[in-house]
């Protein structure tokens, strides 16, 4: 029997000491920040603008202890951010971070859900400049990220800038963290993960990778920026599934996106063996959580950068007497994307 | 029996439909919002930096339903979070908003802590340009606040800089909220409300006006700019006490804060016939979430502004053998404030 160490048990200073040390082994903290985490706020250096965005993980709601470790939590809240600061053409430049938990809380955990927060947002590039702490009811853990990110002299993209004649891209993969979910809630656990890669199967890999993905995922957030610059007319980020976040562009924009049924199945390599064809078809149109980036370029201007690759999945065109929507091969999808309360 | 209409049930969509439009009936909104809600983030405008800083507020711990109304509750998470703002000397450009709530939440609370949320931000002169909405376990309701601050041109007034022959000076009550606290605590309830106020008695004026600025504090936030305009070199916002926060100021700047004992007994005014004399003292000293404003000012630089007003209490001295700390009549007070874990 471990005795566990809660975080109820240290002082709030103590903790906050064990914490703070581990945002600030970032290579680029202090890059941009004027004044450090400690103080009653925190100041970031800007350029004109700031754009902002918040998104939070609840316990048992957005993530499940027994699939997900504090840094897999971490890692996904941290992404969620970061990608929608992305997603306005903006390069993330710092985050703040507000946890409310139970104080029988593992500090362990804790300081996983820490190390992973800093590890993305080292990866990100940005600094974590402060947060909160409060005690939350028993079993109760929820992580809360704001984002701040820079423009750095570009136009915000938006999802209501689309045109007809303008080509349909996606940065990242599709359906990968839904996949994922499907996976774990059908009872899979990939077994042979401490074999040499060689001796997985394809099953297996595919498998650990999509359920890796739905548990931290690393969406292509270099892209957003890219396709600014590229003069991408509209863009959102992937959380709801493309079908949904699609339809939405559509509708801001007052514009039918027509996406292509073969570019669209070409997704489906991913889920070979892992998922029934169907299966697979479904969380490429509406599986939630991705992330990647969905935007909308003038003819010709798809960015072709290898590091940020963007792939052509449609085009824009003008909205029918049915109004603004989103097609796939000329119909419309029967999927759907999910909603938080309403399910 | 009158039926209730949770958030779980009407969409996502529908809800937030009630919602963004509260926000947007403020005056000010859209004075400095480059994109408002409804897209990936929202743009900002900014003077070269951003003042940033999260707090959350979790029913059960930091508010009781018996007590506070949902107004209350949005009332006072914005004010805690505009008061950090304006202790660094900056003043409040934005919100985000991140709730978290059980799906069984009355809608009707939701709105209403909406409704508080919109009209302390417009009290405060900053608009709420973004948010979220997360499903939470049963009986959960966390309410996360971010705010924004423009220095406009400002240095931001550090914790650190406060100097041996500086002037201390409060902006803003003492100990009023721990005080209200404490008479909620005790069963008290001011039934002579609806009573007109020529038949209120003292002591039923003074008990009903701490525990209104418990459940809702206003504090001075404008009193922020004013210090750093007259040079403050140092400010911090009394979440913790005043024992506390100004030994915080003490330990960062390497100082001793000599607080005057006749000036804050001063303070003691507000709690007459309410708290014994002893309680009253102990709220001065430590009550928390009062949010009013503590700075340093070289001498003759206190500010003398009758709409945002600076009270002396006490001088920055050299720190002696014993090392930085905060006395009260010379003397190390006894009393200390609270931790949000450790208790």
């Amino acid at each position: 029997m471990v005795a566990h160490i809660t975080i109820g048990s240290v002082s709030e200073s103590d903790l906050l000491a064990r914490i703070i040390p581990m945002f600030g082994e970032s290579p680029h903290a202090g890059s941009g920040v004027v004044v450090p985490p400690g103080d009653d706020a925190a100041v970031l250096a800007t350029s004109g603008s700031v754009v902002v965005t918040t998104d939070s993980m609840v316990r048992g709601r957005d993530w499940r202890d027994d699939w997900s470790s504090g840094h897999d939590v971490g890692t996904k809240v941290v992404a969620q951010n970061v990608s929608d600061v992305a997603a306005m053409g903006a390069v993330p430049t710092g985050l703040l971070v507000a946890l409310a938990a139970d104080p029988d809380t593992d500090l362990d955990w804790v300081l996983d859900l820490t190390r992973g927060i800093a590890d993305a947002a080292e990866d990100a590039g940005c600094p974590v400049v402060g947060g909160d702490l409060s005690s939350a009811p028993p079993g109760v853990v929820i992580v809360s990220v704001t984002a701040f990110g820079d423009l750095q002299g570009r136009a915000p993209v938006l999802r209501s800038g689309a045109r007809p004649g303008d080509i349909v891209a996606v940065a990242g993969s599709l359906g990968w963290s839904g996949a994922g979910l499907a996976l774990y809630e059908a009872g899979a656990r990939p077994t042979t993960l401490s074999l040499p890669p060689d001796q997985h199967s394809d099953r297996d890999k595919n498998m650990s990778v999509l359920q890796w993905y739905h548990r931290s995922p690393r969406p292509p957030w270099e892209s957003g920026p890219v396709a600014a610059d590229a003069g991408a007319t509209s863009m959102i980020d992937l959380s709801d599934g493309l079908v949904r976040d699609g339809g939405r562009i559509a509708t801001a924009s007052g514009v039918e996106l027509a996406l292509d049924e073969m570019a669209l199945r070409g997704y489906l390599y991913a889920f070979e063996e892992a998922l029934t064809p169907d299966e697979g078809w479904r969380q490429v149109l509406s599986g939630g959580e991705e992330h990647s980036l969905l935007a909308t370029f003038p003819p010709g201007s798809v960015p072709d950068d290898l590091a940020a690759p963007w792939t052509v999945i449609g085009e824009v065109v003008e909205a029918g007497p049915a109004g603004p929507r989103l097609t796939v091969g000329g119909a419309v999808p029967s999927v759907t994307g999910w909603d938080h309360f309403a399910g």
